[in-house]
Parts: C-alpha cells; sequence; structure tokens
C-alpha cells in the first residue's frame, strides 16, 4: 500500500508520525510532499523550516516543548549576529539547526537540487518517510500588508510569509498571499509519479492557505491529484472553530474563508467539481459538518500522541 | 606618526597589542596589512583566521589559553556538522566564530570587497588600529605535499595550508608553498598607500614563509616597500633557534632556511640589496647575530605582556 501525504511543517511533521506508525502496522509506503513555501535565505543559508520540522520530528531529533527546532538547541551564534547588528534578526536560528542550513546551502551552491539534498539530510534522520520538496524550484509565501510604518495607510508592500509570521505575529494589516515563482517552478521528480501511483492520498491538517495551498501552486500537482485513481482525503487543522496550532484563522480571514471545518473543506472543495477531495475528516466536535459532494466523517481529532494520531489516519484512509 | 605593521594571526596580533599600546604612549596612528593566505571556505562560508585573530585579539575577544578563537566558544554547529558527516571535520570552527565568518560571506556574496567587510567587522571589534587585508582578491597558499595515501611515494598534490597546517600538523613530506592568485592579485586599496606614507613599516614577529612571504607576493606591496622613505624593521620569530610559537621550523625546512634569527634574517634580506629590511630586532639569546648590510639589535623579545611588548616595538622603531 502506497501513502501519499501533502503536509506542512510542525502540525504535518505530527500529523506523520501517526501516518508511519500507522504505515507500520499495516506496511504501507509513505511519500510525504512537503510545503517549500516557508522557504527563506537567512544570513546566506537556504532555511527550509517545513522540511526541517519533518526530518528533525521523524528522526527524533525535535523539541516536543517548543514545537519548532531540535532538542537541546543553543542560540550562541544568533547571540553573535545581533552583536554584529546582522539582520535579520527575529528568526529563530538555533545552532543545531544552523548546522542543517550549512549542509544544505553547501550542497545547493554545488549545484545539488533540493530533493536530492533532502535525501542526503535524510541519511542521517532516517525518517522512515520518503521526503519530497514540493519542488526544486524557488516558491516563496510572500505576504502583500500594509506596514506599520505606512502612516497614510493605502501602502502596500510584500514581505516574506517569516516575517509577517514571526516577526510581525500576523497582525499587520493583511491583504494577501502570493507564491513568488510558482508558474514557473516544477514539480519535484517523484512527486506527480507517487500521487499518479499512491493507494490514498492524504491532506494533512496543515494551514490550508500557507502550506497546502503552497504545494497546490505548483503547475502539474492540482492536475496530478484530479487524475490520480487514489481517493483523496483531507484532515482538518480547525476544530470547533479554532486551529489546532498555529494561526490559520490569521490566513483564513485573509482569503475570506470562514474559520471552520466546513469553511477549509469549501475551500479545498470536491474532486467531482474541480476540487481536491474526496473525503473530509473533521472532528468530533464538528460532527454534522457538510462539504458538498465530499464524503464527510467526524472521529477524535486530537493529535494527543502517535497511537491517537495513526487512529485518525486510520479513519482517513478508510474513508472513502 | 604612522606606523604600518605587516602581520600575521596569531603571533602578530600579540604583537599589535604591543604596538597599539605604543602608538597610544605616542600617539600613532597604526595601520595593520594583514595575511589572508590563510583563508578558506568551509561549509561555503569565507573563514579569515589571521583577519579574524587580530580583530578577536585587539577587540578583548580572543581567548588568550587556547591562543586562537573567541573566548568562552562552544563547538555545537562543529558536532553537527559532523553528525552529517560533512567535511572537512578537522577545522577548529567555533559557534562564536562562526556568526563573523556568515556576515563576512554574506557581505562578500552581496558584492562587498574584504577591506569594506573588514572594515564592518571592525566597528563591532573597535581594534583600535586600522585592518585591512592584504588583498580583496583571491590568495590562497597551498602546500605541495607528499600525501600519506601515496603508496609509491612519488606522486604530489597540493593541499590548502589550513589542512596541512591543522590536519597533518605539518607533518607531510613537504616539497614547496605556492600561492595560489598571488600574480592576478591587487594590494587592497589603502595598502601600498599606507606604506608609502608610514613614518615606519615593523615586519611582525609572524611565520615569514606562510604569513609575511604571501603578503608580498602581492605584486606591488614589494615596490612600495622598496620605495617607501620610511625604515622597514623586522622582529624576529625566532628565538635561540626555536619558533616563539606555531611551527615556522616546519616551514622554514621547507624553504631551506635554518631556523634562526639569523636564517630569516637572512630570508628577508637587506633593502639595500632588493630586499625587504632596514633593521632586525632579535632576542637577547641573539645577540651577535648578522644580516648583511642591515642593523640589527637584540632585545628582550617575549611578548609576555603588553607592556614588554610595546618595549619591544619602541625598540624596533628606534633601531634604525
Amino acid at each position: 500500500m502506497r501513502v501519499v501525504v501533502l503536509t506542512g511543517g510542525i502540525g504535518g511533521a505530527r500529523f506523520l508520525l501517526g501516518v508511519r506508525a500507522y504505515a507500520r502496522e499495516v506496511g504501507a509506503e509513505v511519500t510525504a510532499v512537503v510545503n517549500v513555501g516557508d522557504d527563506l535565505r537567512l544570513h546566506g543559508l537556504r532555511v527550509c523550516p517545513d522540511l526541517d520540522s519533518v526530518l528533525y520530528s521523524l528522526g527524533g531529533g525535535a523539541d516536543p516543548e517548543r514545537g519548532w527546532g531540535r532538542t537541546g538547541e543553543s542560540w550562541t551564534v544568533k547571540t553573535e549576529l545581533a552583536a554584529y547588528g546582522a539582520e535579520p534578526s527575529w528568526f529563530g536560528l538555533g545552532d543545531k539547526d544552523l548546522a542543517t542550513h550549512l549542509v544544505r546551502t553547501t550542497m545547493l551552491d554545488a549545484g545539488y537540487p533540493l530533493h536530492q539534498v533532502t535525501d542526503a539530510l535524510a541519511t542521517r534522520w532516517q525518517p522512515g518517510v520518503r521526503l519530497l520538496p514540493a519542488t526544486d524550484d524557488r516558491l516563496e509565501t510572500h505576504v502583500v500588508v500594509t506596514p506599520p510604518d505606512d502612516a497614510g495607510g493605502d501602502g502596500q508592500r510584500a514581505i516574506h510569509f517569516q516575517e509577517w509570521w514571526i516577526r510581525y505575529r500576523a497582525q499587520l494589516p493583511t491583504h494577501r498571499f502570493v507564491f513568488v515563482g510558482a508558474e514557473a517552478a516544477k514539480p519535484a521528480p517523484g512527486v506527480t509519479e507517487a500521487i499518479a501511483g499512491a493507494d490514498v492520498v492524504l491532506v494533512a491538517p496543515s494551514n490550508p492557505v500557507v502550506s497546502i495551498a503552497p504545494i497546490l501552486a505548483v503547475p502539474g500537482v492540482r492536475e496530478a491529484l484530479a487524475g490520480t485513481p487514489a481517493p483523496v482525503v483531507g484532515v482538518s487543522p480547525i476544530i470547533g472553530g479554532a486551529p489546532v496550532r498555529g494561526m490559520a484563522d490569521r490566513c483564513l480571514a485573509v482569503v475570506g474563508v470562514p474559520c471552520s471545518a466546513a469553511g477549509v473543506g469549501g475551500l479545498y472543495g470536491s474532486r467531482t467539481t474541480g476540487g481536491l477531495l474526496d473525503g473530509w475528516l473533521v472532528a468530533e466536535e464538528d460532527a454534522g459538518t457538510q462539504v458538498p459532494d465530499v464524503t464527510v466523517r467526524a472521529v477524535p481529532l486530537r493529535m494527543t500522541d502517535e497511537a491517537a494520531t495513526a487512529t485518525m489516519v486510520r479513519a482517513a484512509v478508510e474513508l472513502t
């Protein structure tokens, strides 16, 4: 059995722990197609927050308390960079994490595409699932905002998603998201093949606007999802009208979608009408949710531990 | 009064502490022309060991115990790089130190020349002397060796000086040094002007073969030294037949020069016969040293503290 998961970073990584546990039970192979829209260059280094969250989580190196980054992380380099006045200073660049970026950047600068670099990093972390970046090409989520220093309030400016998210905590007047480079991006080798050959495609309970949408923005991915014989089943990131983690509510507000299981299900839409989903797994709290032409089922949806998450995954796989 | 110092890293940095102390006494301005032959790219980062040793030492951030690198240094990134199997692993890349390389590399990649990058780093460290790299251009000291894995013993191969020095502790069969890029290098802006406008030029007690020679290998530097009205006075790095620090004896052996104050003085030679020196300051232990057409004086030459070093510097300035 072959399972493909479309996923972002932190929440997606936790979901993947359950997918892996489920896959071990049933003897399935898992391919995760990971968002790269959060990626950025920082002090010359290529940082891939979502790929790293997945690598560290599945490799046993993630900090479960903080929710991101490495266990036992230290911040010496960040402190020193600040002493030089080097910007940006708002990104949480840990010392351990930085080594990953050094290895990745060195390989990228030597000409290796991102999916090969990801393979190389995975030889250390042994995530137990195949990790594919959505694309090897540059695809960055930028956010069109009215900056805080805009006196008149009419000026708009695009900033990197990470700046919006981390520096401004999504608290700026925000107009829209732009996936820079998406039009010219190609799916990384293996992405459309994995989708076409899947027995089931799962959409992780990641942020639909800034984690899943950038994957779908890569030309060819939506077509592969439309054409695959496998059912496509999403897991709601919204429980009882609130995001499980992160600030999906802020992102949904920007695109005018209600922060509800029904809202996100409707945003994804049914495969029968050009959308994404055959099935939509929602929380017990959201029982009764309806999405036109999509099979909806309500189950316990808290990812409290791997076993609970694996049970969710089984429910998603068996939904259609 | 304007003092110019040609210098390498660790020993040179200690010498510069004395030069700065002397300069404060007499109200002199100091320009240090620093070797870049030790520079290397490491995990994609530009590392300038000699410039950094000088910056850290004069800025109060150097580790006096270890003799190189930063006080309170940690090694998290290096440990993580090793966990990825990233090579080279033999270089002592500290976390604090690494921030300097990140700032430098980011600026270099943005197009700033090394001397401007050095200025920018110096705004943090406030070294109290003007620091100029010998050149903004690539100039790397490589070492032609018979590698340890060379079964027949006839093969020769060039390795970076740092690999020879740190990884192999200079213990390989060694044939010669090559200053890669020297022919095409230009002195950094200000170098020849500083030499031409100096009241005295001092040659620090740095390694003559791999610290001072790469500076002299930049076309235009020897000419500036030959033409300056200022006296050029060297300070011997060899005391009683042994290097004060480092492995100058290994380097001198490679170029066939006796490891003695007279040997190094002779290697530099007299300005009157196309060489470098007007004066040569040697240790009391080496009293009686003669270098043809060079004024030699013997004084206490141990750089035990800043005051002792400043006294040495005064003796050097007053030698001719």
